[in-house]
């Protein structure tokens, strides 16, 4: 029988906070011993969001966040940040140095590991440089392994989470250089087309991202934008040009195909209450020595063989790399909708490949506060301490 | 004092031809004739659609479309046909032959001007090749002149209204050949940087649309998935290969460049009920004779002179392009938003461009009934028969 | 020829003064000489509000309002007022005193004639009682001719108007008392019934009114209730006891039947962005010498007689009551819908009669920033100058 | 160690059977054995609808309900209805006679138990008249100890659930008589007014009901006004006189007060996915003997005794009635939200007493596809299965 951990919860009355603390309550080996929020001081949990009298959360009260001193938080396992910018790294120089807990930061301070770039990006100095290099960036599809072991984690954002499970099973296909038939285009992976003609021949030369993102993605915040009365019935791109993510994200495709690679994204704004869908358009590029007619996928094929090769590609690529992943479901050519991951921790992508532009459309949609955010640092907390992954999400 | 004229609306219990119906009844010099739908036959149109209780159109009531015969609108100037696909073609077939008013097709039969292309996007052979050539493509904007002279127009589709606003100043820049400096970057368009540094150093290489519409660009259809519990709070592409717009918009692309240009489209369902906000990405290519430092505009520039040729280029085309548009507003470095047109026959376009991935952004916004449908159709009307552009439409 | 007046909008950034500007701009015989705003001072109102660059207000600016002085406005002829609570009577006790023109409060200062009655309301003592008396309540459909020779409007609040429109025609049955048997129940307006069976034998004993408003009926406030994520997919009752509006409605309906009669009254907030749906249950009696048998209405009816009654007593009123009334629609048995009222001037009335519990239910739709507020207060100033009623609102 | 149950879901492809079949799959006691239904005969349930992707459902398919024989589910344990009206009676009566297990018939066809009442509401002959007296009405927090041994359980519509939770803690004041002083206004109920003075001396004279509904409430139907452009932004009342449910309502009004009880009832369209809200308007009424000074409530009340003696009656009684009600939270004079109860099998419930027209308003809110149809139907497994009334529920 595992034994429950005690959490607290830093920012706890924003969105994803609140979301963090409704999962916190059902899961099986957790406890909340702190809850905290500078608006709700001293109010019961269920005085302030009637939702939680539904769930048995009775003797949960806010703390003001400005007030919390060590030992406040000193006797739990695992703290969960959920602050602003520049707060989450305030909070940690302030209060962690001596924690021996483990930290999930879902804010954005700790996930950009270049104090340079997190100034360019951020626009500010980062004051807690020397426990970046200790976070581990918390994508567990990706980083799964080293989040097992990780004492602190900087949860991804939510468009970023969107984005790179899109990008993950085709690094081996990013780079600017010339296809030159690298990893991971194995035989084992490819099993058809792993002739010459196909493989190391195919390279996504651009990459130009359209994300669109439900109004919970800007938080809870008075501003006259996320009135009922602007969002709803409209639709507009916002930031278009240096969006904080962007940084997060080129960071992580590094990582991932082991070269820089600059990326063209675009957020806009839904008038959904939460759900992010993503459409990444790679422009895809045919090596020298591509030649169609030798390829043996496509024997069947009636629209070509470049259609064929990429469909065998792609599909191969996903398959292989989300074959243990419970909460990716990678769904060919069909086209994930919100709807179909809303209220869950679920990721669906699909694809689809123009050959009048070379272009590989691929999908993505998650709830930016589940997958996006809360539930995806309950998935980091049950992989850094031994539960089941899907423990406490698998509604 | 202009002299009403006498239209018919085949086709008029959809929401386009509604929406159509709504501009007409209240336009000061056309009447409405003839009225037509299979499904509402019979009915006043107060009495099917109690929105109209508040027009003055107590005596107007649906006929059956199909029994329809000549002598029913033998009489009126021009007929609207508000028809689904195929449906146009065979009207124009049966009965217009002899009809010697004007005809403005807010159906997609007579957009494209090829019958291969056509039966290529739409499956079906044409039936009225004959009359092909005598449509005239009614983007106002663009084809104001040849509209003035009409007697068959071709309302364009709601997708390719958002895209080719946002193209087509910039017409001069689509080439797949390398820069060449060519007009229109004449010094009168472009006197700050007209000089051999910029000028025919600059073209787009490649086009890149992602769509988003509201539910009533589907038309009012008894599906699934345009129910109020499929739609609401959900959001994903559909049709990413071979949407039917993309025909029409590579043939008026070309007919403004002059060359063919396969674009990728891709359209997204928005849950909003009327309104299309389109992206469209532009990959730009700087020409070998592109020099940065002797560029005049960037004296003040602290982004870097490629912002500020871009800059100069874009904003010089779009006034030029749009300077005598009443219903194209071109809001520079803003960001439109589907709100600020809706109801209305306006778009309005704006830009970013991002340096890093050399990526222009445009982007517009429309009403798709409006702009998109039936406005346009009502402008196209108002130019055919010297009326003032804006005449009814001016909400 | 009708010559233009020259208007003030006194507080015209919110959503109902915005309304106000965009039917003045678009009509014919008013001209906007002074726009005020506290937030946006100094910014021209196609800056702060996109919409307007489609309209023909180039040289629009606002003002700060609390900068004002009688120099700015003293040259127009009308003054419109749409300020907070409280806000109206300052403006006018500090700056209306010497003014020779007219005004139109879209606020709620003055349309509660007794201070006494004002204070319980609206909790604050009422500083410029002086003016009350001067003041007419601005709904043309009741106070026409009132509002032909009024200097000073008060123009309704949006529940009063769909709540006021429903009662009005039932003035006659409103009574504490037994049923008696006056008047409007002539033999013109009830020429089948007119008999001694039904005339004066019946009365509206009880009205329970349950209506719901679109979000923008709060106006542009910034609080977390009218966020976009706290509207979105929620309804709710609130202010379920003393809401400001009963004291003017029971005002206006002591006007209209001559005595006392309570409301119970309670809104809700509807997920939409305007309209307001009112539901006015009122529960009848029968007096003692009603005799259903000798009713010469249901001699077809198979539903029974007071079935035929209520029918011919209900419709003929209202058919009476609105018959030059434009804005008004009475549709019988059916129902009205929010939708076919949005961005008009209409207000649609509907009824049905449940003789299982002797409730008489009326139904109306209006669109609150258009016959709530901003529309009704354009037909006032078209019925005080002279214009036509519909004047710039026949949209 | 409880034994998980065989379970079939017949017609499982509505809004109500997904839900149903989405809380089975994640039951741990409880197997989905068999699923039906016409439309999506042989496809798996992940391919009809993608969110299932997300649940461990690999192997479950849709077979035709129509070809459906007593073999596919005789070895079931619990045979859940989810048909339309008058189906689920077609198919007791062709499949259900040698069932040995039990069943929860969802559809509407069981709930009234007098054939000639069934009939007058749904139009049609009773054809399985012989099984209606074994059928318990569902409602676990009013009939909790008869479905604990029910073999056949008639699942409570979304409307009655709503009214009727507000309603029974008030039984004892529902009569048309005179207030008489009955139970349960026992001393211990009402430790504080438990005297002569208010004791029996109120009675609830009129039952006005304003419901609410969400769009799924109608269920997955092909009809124009489900469409999101009909339903979006739009509100509106239907079926004003004779809707189905006030049968089901007054059948469980008078098993609660012993005496029948005729109610208004107006069912509202609202555009939300899911969740009603009902506002209950109940008209007090207070008997001779009822002497406001006497009563010992009022001692620190500004409001008046009236205000203090209903909020005393109210409070006790459903603080009494519904204490081990894990499902029902009543919150006072606070307002429930549809947002605090979506996703939730819960009830909120709220009140407030409007002393000038002495009318108790009662306000309820409940996600009609949980607490209004499946949620209940797994409360009312999980009873007569002895497991825990909330498991499977504790979202």
């Amino acid at each position: 029988m595992l034994k429950a951990i005690k959490t607290a919860v830093i920012g706890g009355s924003g969105y994803t906070g609140l979301e963090l603390v409704k999962l916190l309550i059902k899961h099986k080996y957790a406890n909340l011993s702190l809850l905290t929020s500078n608006t709700y001081s001293g109010m019961a949990l269920q005085d302030a969001f009637a939702y939680f009298k539904n769930l048995n959360c009775a003797g949960i009260a806010f703390k003001a966040t400005d007030s919390i001193t060590y030992n406040d938080f000193a006797a739990t396992d695992l703290v969960f940040l959920c602050l602003p910018p520049h707060q989450s790294m305030e909070f940690a120089a302030n209060h962690l140095k001596d924690y021996r807990g483990k930290v999930i930061d879902i804010g954005s301070d700790f996930r950009i590991k270049d104090p340079e770039s997190y100034r360019e990006w951020y626009g500010k100095d980062h004051i807690a440089t020397g426990m970046l290099k200790d976070f581990i960036y918390g994508l567990p599809e990706i980083n799964g392994e080293q989040i097992k072991h990780a004492k602190y984690i900087a949860n991804p954002g939510c468009y970023p989470t969107s984005v790179l499970l899109c990008l993950a099973p085709l690094a081996g296909l990013l780079s600017k250089n010339e296809p030159v038939g690298k990893e991971p285009f194995s035989d084992k992976i490819l099993p058809c087309c792993g002739g010459p003609d196909i493989k190391g021949q195919l390279q996504i030369a651009d990459i130009n991202i359209d994300s669109k993102s439900g109004v919970s993605g800007a938080g809870r915040k008075l501003k006259d934008e996320y009135l009922f009365c602007s969002a709803n019935e409209n639709f507009y791109a916002y930031g278009p040009l240096l969006h904080r993510h962007i940084g997060e994200m080129e960071q992580e495709i590094e990582e991932l195909c082991g070269s820089k690679f600059a990326i063209s994204f675009t957020p806009h704004l839904l008038p959904v209450e939460r759900g992010i869908f993503t459409s990444v358009y790679c422009k895809l590029r045919f090596g020298a020595s591509y030649n169609e007619k030798s390829c043996c996928c496509d024997s069947n094929s009636k629209t070509g063989s470049k259609d064929a090769a990429v469909k065998e590609i792609v599909e191969s690529l996903f398959s292989w790399y989300y074959k243990n992943c419970l909460f990716v479901k990678f769904i060919g050519q069909k086209i994930p909708q919100i709807k179909d991951v809303l209220n869950t921790n679920f990721c669906h992508i699909g694809y689809a490949y123009d050959n009048r532009t070379d272009t590989l459309k691929l999908f993505s949609a998650i709830d930016n506060l589940l997958k996006g955010a809360a539930g995806q640092a309950i998935q980091n907390m049950n992989i850094m301490f031994g539960f089941k992954q899907e423990e406490g999400l698998n509604e």
